[in-house]
């Protein structure tokens, strides 16, 4: 597989995901103004890729650092972490990511700068190969509740792409493949940006996973002619009460999938769980340019000129709509998720059986 | 407005609606293939325009037939209501149309050929102004369910691109409007041939009715939101138990309106209704090519090359979804539209009141 990003002799290397499915183009960030604009701009995204993004930033721009004592060096740090934070306001591993990387400077105060400035490129890869372990542990837990022959619709892109690597929705789809079990995929075109035509189908086809590629209004015919047996989407923040942000056209699915009595999970790694918040109604949803909505690819124009248009970039599912969400310490009911950072609870005790 | 289709001249002068909002572009069809030709490559679309458009057709045809007996020439026709007839599978106003005109022809047998051969130009048109009044008469009943204030949600277009002129769900839209209500439109893009961006944002605009364009996954969100107050599209075929089939989506759109407990109206000219079918599931519905998924106007590609997919055009919403049916004669239950035929039936009984 493809990796998504990199850090490659003192530059960040970024998949441009916009060029997919017909172009593979690599971007080379020199700078933070490059990493802010490449997770503004789209050639990353996905809330743990923007995440491991957001930290190897802090570490390039770390790099260029000029002072001499710490407190100016912590300054400036912050000042690097505000620009990446200030590029997209949903996905709260961003917040999560830069967080960590400013811990990590506070931490290591005593050890003199440089050695902070190396410490922060080898933190920005540990969030990576952490990401990845994350995911393949989540897979494991999921993959559990997919059965041999079932057909899993999919919305947005939560895979390989969106992530160090493995994926979240299509981690557990991946680890359910890989433990034997035949698993189809239709995946949500997912517009305005078409993460899944583009990314979702390209991806399941270079793993031979079977994918078929339907618009997004065409899931509710899919569910009611019987073809799809399960849901399961990524997420940018899952919040205390169990509500859960994610691309637009997510709560639709889900209200499509109660509807037809069909299981619908989300895929979340603890880095997008953000328990500050107590409902979905409070997380903040990003608005995007409406020429998202009326030029594909910024190019073919299909609506009138001057057309007004709203272009909310996700939605919040509520939890009661939500049959499990997808963990790397297991599969838990929307409601338990607030108890997974409380040292004292029996995870075992709460954990979801297939 | 911009006609959609019009005899003009001894051919059939066409709006290419595949080039609208871009370009406005006339194809003049001087035979029977080139409105064949039409229908199928959706040059016009909408289950009245089609039928519209068949009606002509049969007309523009048989101004060429050579034949010396009725028989020879009756047989010509239905050659001709065959070719046409096998362009969509779906609309029934096609079916009704070529039905129309071969009665007819078998009416007026006695007046001989070349009689017959006019008289079906004048009944092409007949069938075209007298769709302008059904869809008028349909606005008046329909707007009455429409309030001072409302935001109208509705699906691909039923408008006077669809028809002889007016439309039957924005027909019902604009007698709201011309009622002096104010009524705001929320259009689905409508993917994957975008007629909701294409075609009713722009016809909308032309009106100055105030409409905002959406992707189809953007509709339950909006509704979520407390942001529309009913929803109304076209039909291409209601079936005697009251399913109705319609755009892809349609199904979608209708399962989220039940959820948010948003009335859902469908507006059926009575020609779109078809006794013969007793339930949606015996509806053929159309499958069309997927490169329609995969490449936007046939040109830009947004999906691996290869990918598997699945494009019905059209989907069956059942009657429990459907709060009223609009037609000429009256707004009405689902389970009541097999009455509509029965002569001994006082429709003011059973008609709905707003």
């Amino acid at each position: 597989m493809i990796p998504t990003i990199e850090w490659k002799d003192g530059l960040i290397r970024m998949l441009d995901q916009t060029k997919l499915p017909t172009e593979i183009v690599y971007v080379d960030c020199r700078d933070v103004e490059t990493v802010a604009q490449g997770i503004r701009d789209l050639w990353i995204r996905g809330a743990p890729a923007i995440g491991i993004a957001a930290a190897m930033g802090v570490a390039l721009g770390a790099r260029e650092i000029r002072a001499d004592s710490f407190d100016a060096f912590y300054e400036e740090v912050e000042r690097i972490a505000f620009k990446l934070g200030a590029t997209r306001p949903t996905a709260v591993n961003l917040f999560w990511a830069l967080d960590r990387m400013k811990a990590y400077v506070r931490a290591h105060r005593e050890e003199g700068i440089a050695k902070i400035k190396e410490g922060l490129v080898r933190e920005s890869q540990t969030i990576l190969d952490e990401d990845i372990a994350v995911n393949r542990a989540m897979g494991a837990w999921g993959a559990a509740f997919l059965r041999d022959g079932d057909t899993v619709l999919t919305h947005c892109n939560a895979g390989s792409l969106a992530t160090g690597g493995y994926g979240t929705a299509l981690g557990v789809i991946r680890a359910a493949v890989e433990a034997g079990k035949r698993v189809r995929v239709y995946a949500d075109e997912t517009r305005p940006v078409l993460q899944g035509a583009r990314l979702t189908a390209w991806e399941l086809m270079q793993d031979k996973i079977p994918v078929t590629l339907i618009t997004d209004n065409m899931a509710g015919w899919m569910m009611k002619q019987g073809k799809i047996d399960a849901v399961i989407v990524g997420t940018d923040r899952t919040v205390a009460n169990g509500d859960v942000a994610n691309k637009i056209g997510t709560y639709s699915v889900a209200v499509l999938a109660r509807h037809h009595g069909i299981p619908f999970y989300v895929a979340a790694p603890t880095s997008t769980i953000d328990l500050t918040i107590a409902s979905g109604d409070l997380i903040p949803i990003e608005q995007r340019n409406g020429r998202e909505i009326t030029h594909v690819f910024g190019r073919t124009q299909i609506a009138p000129e001057g057309v007004a248009t709203e272009n909310p970039a996700f939605d919040v599912t509520p939890a009661r709509l939500i049959i499990g969400i997808v963990t790397e310490k297991g599969v838990f009911r929307p409601r338990d998720i607030r108890k997974l950072g409380d040292p004292n609870v029996d995870l075992d005790a709460i954990r979801l059986r297939p």
